[in-house]
């Protein structure tokens, strides 16, 4: 099962992942999903927003036990990062099969659409569209690099698009979200556990830094004449790290889009993208604001025009209490239990329906990189894991 | 003439042009050429390197006087940089006819393929091939940003690859080589004069900068776990603008490429491209050594390799001085003599023929932008002027 998905959507140059929500190594992935429902005898169904859903037990049945990931990635990402969850899902299901396992209650996996944002970003696009929290208005609004608008990338992958908004109906009928999902850090990795829970996730959010200057000539115009949006560019990117590290926060300029982008063209604008995180929202917002002040600083002084917009938000989870410790039952008494500074579907799904997530062992702690990894023994733990969470939710 | 070349390769959301060598808008502007040598019944041809040829008078002649510039443009340029220096040769052109001249010699306008490098990181390289100082191994190893080899691009567009290398016995016969510009800079745009002598090009060169970092998870990974190369590329941008300041010369990055260039990845990869130049080449190069130790500091520091690659660079160009003289000898007494910092086929040329510009009065002193100008009485002028110096070198 594993095998069958490695190959899809990866980049021989850099030995990453580009699976990006509507396109073609997407496209491939939702196969797979769907020949792995079709393989189980499970029915299968594609949600109003995207998402793919396969059914063990009354699809229609009320109290439903629902696991899960996603299949997309971010550009040259690892290979576990969602579909390691997605995967898990399947062999868990296996697993109770196998253990003879009929419960009364449905079972679902899914797989949740455009997870990482890479393409229009913004993240977790298919459960914040079911969860009500991105409006259809505004992915409505949402584009790729090339100006596509993700609604046509959608129909063009045979997705209608009028359909899209919230699913309160079909939310109403899960019990429990469970997420299994690559550690992405290196929390667990020194210690004995090979699967831990998660306590929260960190609040943060995107935000664009549009720097617009004036195009002019790299050779002939004089460094007075010039208003050259590189350098408030730059003077921002350094300010953001040092009042991170003041904030004991998290500030990463990680995507950067220049105008006209010639070695001899001064720009006319220089666009980053900053991606910010911290334990509480109070500190996240005081450190976006003392960057954002930084970039005004600069472009001010540089003749250059600044402007921030903010792309995402996403507040501070904790995740449902009395579910989370009845995981960290299941597992035993000594699970470790931590918290994240990455986004999930299960943190948007949160908000409407109680949710929680088990992490498994990554011996690098890199994520987002083709380093991301984890053994053998401990995937098969996970997915052992993961099973008995499934089972005890079943059944009591 | 002109009104035919404006719409070819403009780019309507910028207003600016996107003739990019070997590209489809690059054709266009090479079909337009030969119409115009063919509406005036001149002998048209295709040299080894894909520059064009329009001869009136005998094509293999010796004692030629050649004049043009090129039709290629930077990302978003303006409509003047190349495309004047055609236009002026073919209106000149005209102009001699319509005076009666009939010359002994043969009097050949060029279009030189692919003057700004936009496409392939090497500028004049049409020019820089038949001179012999780009070699057909060096010319086999440039790629575009898409990993095409710009070998392939110009069979792809029906030039032959296998022909390219120094053009010697052509070069012999040419007696002067004389380019009309758009000036790139505000020297005439206060005076009284709408043409200018060029008596010389600044040094300059092209140097990518890389830092390699690690890609890991924005959210998850610590700051003191990060070896982030973004922050050492901000560093040496800052840099490079305050060395640049003090040694009196022009730096500029305007140029980024960033892996993954995901919003929520630390990039694996940040690479920048360093435009430099100065008045004399030991400043220059005493410049760009400084930057470069800028850079290796701060990548140091961060745990994040960098390397520096110079990519072209273009020694300084005194014009031949008995033509230059000879120039302004026809324009009058009082004519502007001015130096630039842009490079131009003109100065390759230099290398191995006696050659000469002319600059049109630019009222903004914008180049590399739409905002680039001239006004119609200035570019008249400018091919009056063009006009009597050829005819003053055919003549005499």
């Amino acid at each position: 099962m594993w095998a069958e998905l490695l190959p899809v959507g990866r980049f021989d140059a850099s030995g990453g992942y580009r699976r990006f929500a509507w396109s073609a190594a997407d496209a491939e992935c939702r196969a797979w999903f769907a020949e792995q429902a079709a393989a189980r005898g499970l029915h299968y169904e594609v949600d109003r927003n995207g998402n793919q859903w396969a059914w063990y037990g009354d699809p229609d049945g009320e109290d439903a036990v629902v696991t899960g990931s996603h299949l997309d990635s971010v550009p040259d990402g690892g290979a576990y990062d969602g579909p390691l969850g997605v995967v898990s899902a399947f062999t868990a299901l296996d697993v109770l099969r196998a253990r003879g396992l009929r419960p009364d209650r449905p079972l679902a996996i899914t797989n949740f659409g455009d997870e990482e944002g890479a393409r229009f970003g913004v993240a977790c696009v298919g459960s914040r569209l079911s969860a009500g929290v991105l409006t259809p208005d505004q992915a409505a609004a949402l584009r790729d690099g090339s100006g596509l608008r993700m609604l046509d990338a959608m129909e063009a992958a045979g997705q209608d698009p009028s359909l899209i908004g919230k699913d309160e109906e079909r939310l109403a009928r899960v019990r429990a979200y469970v997420e299994l999902h690559v550690e992405q850090g290196r929390f667990l990795a020194d210690g004995p556990h090979a699967v831990g829970v998660a306590s929260a996730i960190w609040p943060h959010g995107r935000w664009r830094f549009d720097f617009h200057g004036e195009a002019n000539h790299a050779g002939t115009t004089r460094l007075q004449d010039r208003r050259d949006p590189m350098l408030a560019y730059a003077a921002t990117v350094l300010a953001a790290r040092k009042k991170a590290r003041t904030a004991g926060a998290l500030a990463t300029f990680g995507k950067v889009s220049v105008e006209p982008n010639g070695t001899n063209a001064i720009p006319s604008l220089v666009r980053g993208w900053l991606d910010s995180r911290a334990a509480d929202e109070a500190t996240l917002q005081a450190l976006v604001a003392a960057i954002a002040e930084a970039a005004f600083e600069r472009a001010e002084e540089d003749g250059v025009r600044a402007e921030v917009v903010r792309e995402s938000w996403t507040p501070v989870v904790e995740f449902d209490r009395p579910l989370r410790d009845r995981l960290a039952a299941v597992l035993g008494p000594d699970t470790p239990v931590l918290p994240t500074g990455a986004g999930h579907d299960a943190g948007i799904l949160s908000e409407v329906i109680p949710t929680a997530m088990l992490f498994v062992r990554n011996p690098t702690g890199v994520s987002h990189s083709p380093a991301e990894t984890a053994t053998e023994p401990d995937c098969l733990a996970g997915a052992a894991a993961l099973a008995d969470v499934l089972q005890n939710l079943l059944e009591a």
